[in-house]
């Protein structure tokens, strides 16, 4: 993209395709949504696939704004972005990591824990650079508009910057991998977060060789994904598909689910 | 988007603009990652502005789709998803959300109190369709790849299936509000949710008559955005921009960030 725009639209438009222009503000058009699925069905966890390729500072300035423009509950933005490329910092994070996936592959019993141990979770020192993403929080004050009953809002909103940076990557070519086997007192501990500020979400994000086609669990045999008609409910936990009669409108959604499910070839 | 077509490629490719095709497979063009850019920063929290407008049934599947191909622990696909058009259901929601929010208005003073009551914090009954999205934490049985060390990580996914299902709504025309002001015991109540099952977001969805230009918490002057470049931290919490010296990258990185807040007019 053209760094050297100044118009006042997002800068991403400058360079979209000359048709998209036709599109009222606001809309998006047909290659607009495609860009999004795309990203949504091609997005991996991504292990063992980085390369060294330093990513460019504007790149992930990118990836980063992308983050911060992720829905938070009362505005409250509680997220911080530690960008770390220290190779003796990531390596008392790969330690950790290294700990605690001892641990939790003898909770695995039999093929499953050999299976378990023949998987790559990390790119924690393969990958040029990790990102820790944290929640403050007590950034907005004591009481948050919309986290008065529900105190986890603000790490749900970091969860969506999680996801917002992780889209935002895929798209720029870059994989991102979500390393949640490392005990998050460590973190605290090799990172010096306060104990008031949770750390979120550990990621490796790098350029990568490939992207798998299907999630790579599912494509090492560990688990498959679910038929999404199956995980539909209709005003209530008990209406379910089997135990009431659907109406037209309940009916013609789950086809249409089923339909689209077995057009996509990586479903 | 064609819903005829049966390429092996992912349906949504196919009305792309032609100039796509010359990506290579797994690489992502300018128009591409325009619209995923586009998704995220005109994608709005939205109370007000819902229009009684049906949802057509393929639009709210392919909704549905981009939310269940979130990234998940484990590939453990914990959520489902409660589709609430019945009118009694959402008035006893609405309710509950009334009730909630007396109390939650009482929690801030003086003028700020007058600001809260005068925004409009949910859609329940003007949105033509509620989505409640629940977390089973059973799912993929009592030891989770990925969640050993970390077991809120089945909530996390969830919260990314949200966020999916936000943003490809965005690019469909729909708005989404997530309504937490709610307890989420009257969501178990109401919706019959077994209390092992976790309602993680309350969401209303449909058509709207416009969306806000900025975040709506902002044009109203109950929060602004913050700088991105104030919330990013190098190598651990300590190294900020104040007590260390930069790297060069380091220093290129958050002029960039500055530049790209500059000229987005939405910041």
């Amino acid at each position: 993209m053209n760094e050297n725009l100044t118009t006042k639209l997002p800068r991403h438009k400058a360079k979209s395709s000359p048709e998209l222009d036709d599109t009222p503000p606001g809309r998006f058009s047909d290659g607009d949504r495609a860009g999004l699925y795309k990203a949504i069905y091609e997005r991996r966890d991504v292990r063992s696939e980085f390369l060294a390729k330093t990513v460019p500072e504007d790149v992930l300035a990118r990836v980063l704004l992308a983050a911060h423009h992720a829905p938070s509950v009362g505005f409250m933005q509680p997220w911080d972005f530690l960008v770390i490329r220290s190779s003796p910092v990531r390596e008392q994070i790969y330690d950790a990591f290294v700990s605690a996936n001892e641990a939790s592959a003898e909770q695995f019993e039999g093929e499953r824990q050999s299976l378990y141990r023949s998987l790559k979770l990390e790119g924690i020192l393969d990958a040029p650079l990790n990102i820790c993403v944290t929640c403050d929080r007590n950034r907005a004050g004591p009481v948050v508009l919309g986290r008065t009953v529900a105190p986890e809002m603000d790490l749900y909103s970091t969860v969506c910057a999680v996801q917002n940076l992780w889209l935002a990557a895929r798209t720029e070519g870059l994989g991102v991998g979500w390393v949640s086997i490392i005990q998050r007192q460590a973190l605290h501990d090799i990172l010096g977060i306060p104990q008031n500020i949770v750390p979120v979400a550990y990621l490796c994000l790098g350029y990568t060789s490939r992207f798998y086609r299907s999630p790579e669990l599912a494509e090492k045999g560990w688990r498959q994904r679910l038929p999404l008609d199956s995980l539909v409910r209709f005003d209530g936990w008990d209406s379910t598909q089997e135990s009431t009669h659907l109406s037209d409108s309940e009916e013609t959604l789950l086809e249409r689910i089923r339909q689209r499910q077995k057009h996509f070839d990586f479903f």
